[in-house]
C-alpha cells in the first residue's frame, strides 16, 4: 500500500466539511494502523460516500464517475482508490449508505403499536420516493441490472420491509408468505414510482389501496404448506 | 459501407441452416439494394438474431459477445457489424424478436371468449416463464438496467398484456386504470419469477390468486378521475 497522502495535495483543496467528522476512527479498512493523519481513513471514506449520496438524486449509481467524486472531494483519483479498492466497492458503499438512510426513515420505531406499523411505514415510504424519486429509481435499477453489491443491499432492505408487512397482516414468516409479500412489495414499488410521476388517485386512497391489496393476500398466504395440490 | 463479403469467408463455414430462409428480402437495412448475394441481408440478419435467441436462455443479453455470435454464424466480427451497425442495435434486435415470440405465445387469439382471455393468458405466461425463466429474467433485467432499446420493447410487451387485462376485468382504458394494472403486472411478474424457482403453492392456486388480485383492484380502479382528493 502507498503511504497516506496529505488530503487535498492533488486537488484544489477546497473546504472539506466532514459529514462524519465526529467519528474519529484510527484504522483503515485495509487493517493498517494510522497514527498521524490529517483526516482519518474512516472520515475520508464517509466523506466520499456522502458525495456519492449527494450526486445520487441526479446521477444513477452506475453513472457516477470516480473523477467527479474525487474532484468534489479535492483529492486525486488514485487517492480515492486508496480508500476503495475498486469502483464497484465505492458504488456498493454509496448504495449501502443510501439503503441505511431509507431503512432508518421507513421502518417503524420500536414500540410503535402494531396497528400503526404498516400505515406509518407505507406513508414514510411514499414520502421517501416522493422526495428522492430519481435516487430510489437508480437504486432499484442498479439492483435489477445485476450489480451484485447493489442487488444484495436492495434485497436486505426489501426483506426488512417485508418482515414489517408480515408482522402487520399478521402472517407467519414462511416461504409462501414471504413470496406473496415480496410480490406485494413489487406491486407497491411499481405503483408508487408511477404515482409520484403522475398522481392518478389521491394520496390517502393510494395508501389505503396498498394496505387493502396486502390484506387481500391473507387467505392465500395463510393456506396449507406448499406441495398440497 | 463495405461490399458484401462472401458468407463464411472469415469463419469455419459450418452449415448455416437459415431459420428464415423462406423470406428472401432483397434489401439491407441501410437502404442499399443488393442484387447478387449468396445469402440475402434479411436472411443473414434473421440468422444472427436466431443465434442470439438460442443463447439467451443461458446468457443475459448484455453478456452476449459479438465474437461468439459471429463464430456461431461462421462469419467475421466485422461482417456482423455490416448487418448491425452497433452492438446495441444487435441486442435490440434479439430482444425485439424474443418479445415478439412472447407476445405471440401469450396474447389471446382473436375470437377467444372474453371470460377465457385472462385465465388463458396467465396460464400461457406462467408456462413461458417456466420454460424460458433465465431468458425472461434477462429481458426484465435488461429493461430495468435502462438499455433504451430493451426498455422500449419491454414496455410495448407489457402494455399489450395490460390491455388484455384491462379488457378482461373489464375496466375503461384510462391513466389510473393503466397504472393499477401495470402495478398488478409487476406483482404477477415478480411472483411468477419467484414461484418458478420455488413453487410454494399449487400452480392452479397461483393462477387463481393472480386473477383475484386483479379483480380486487376493480373498485379503486373504477373510481372518480384523478385530482378529486
Amino acid at each position: 500500500m502507498q503511504p497516506h497522502a496529505a488530503p487535498g495535495a492533488a486537488g484544489p483543496g477546497r473546504g472539506v466539511a466532514a459529514p462524519a467528522a465526529g467519528r474519529r476512527r484510527r484504522w483503515r479498512p485495509g487493517g493498517d494502523r494510522v497514527t498521524v493523519v490529517r483526516r482519518s481513513a474512516g472520515d475520508r471514506r464517509a466523506q466520499l460516500v456522502e458525495i456519492g449520496l449527494e450526486l445520487l438524486p441526479t446521477t444513477p449509481v452506475q453513472d457516477l464517475t470516480i473523477d467527479e467524486v474525487a474532484r468534489r472531494a479535492g483529492i486525486s483519483r488514485s487517492l480515492l482508490f486508496h480508500y476503495f479498492a475498486t469502483k464497484a466497492e465505492y458504488y456498493a458503499a454509496v448504495m449501502d449508505a443510501a439503503a441505511a438512510l431509507l431503512r432508518d426513515h421507513v421502518v417503524p420505531r420500536p414500540g410503535t403499536a402494531p396497528a400503526g406499523q404498516l400505515p406509518g411505514m407505507l406513508d414514510r415510504f411514499v414520502t421517501w420516493v416522493e422526495t428522492y424519486r430519481d435516487s430510489y429509481l437508480a437504486f432499484v435499477r442498479g439492483a435489477h441490472a445485476g450489480d451484485p453489491g447493489v442487488a444484495e443491499v436492495y434485497e436486505q432492505t426489501r426483506e426488512q420491509l417485508v418482515a414489517v408487512a408480515l408482522a402487520a397482516v399478521p402472517l407467519p414468516d414462511g416461504p409462501r408468505q414471504r413470496q406473496l409479500v415480496r410480490a406485494w412489495f413489487a406491486f407497491t414499488e411499481d405503483l408508487v414510482l408511477q404515482w409520484t410521476r403522475e398522481p392518478t388517485l389521491p394520496r390517502a386512497e393510494l395508501l389505503e389501496l396498498l394496505v387493502e391489496v396486502l390484506g387481500g393476500l391473507r387467505a392465500r398466504a395463510a393456506g396449507p404448506p406448499a406441495g398440497r395440490g
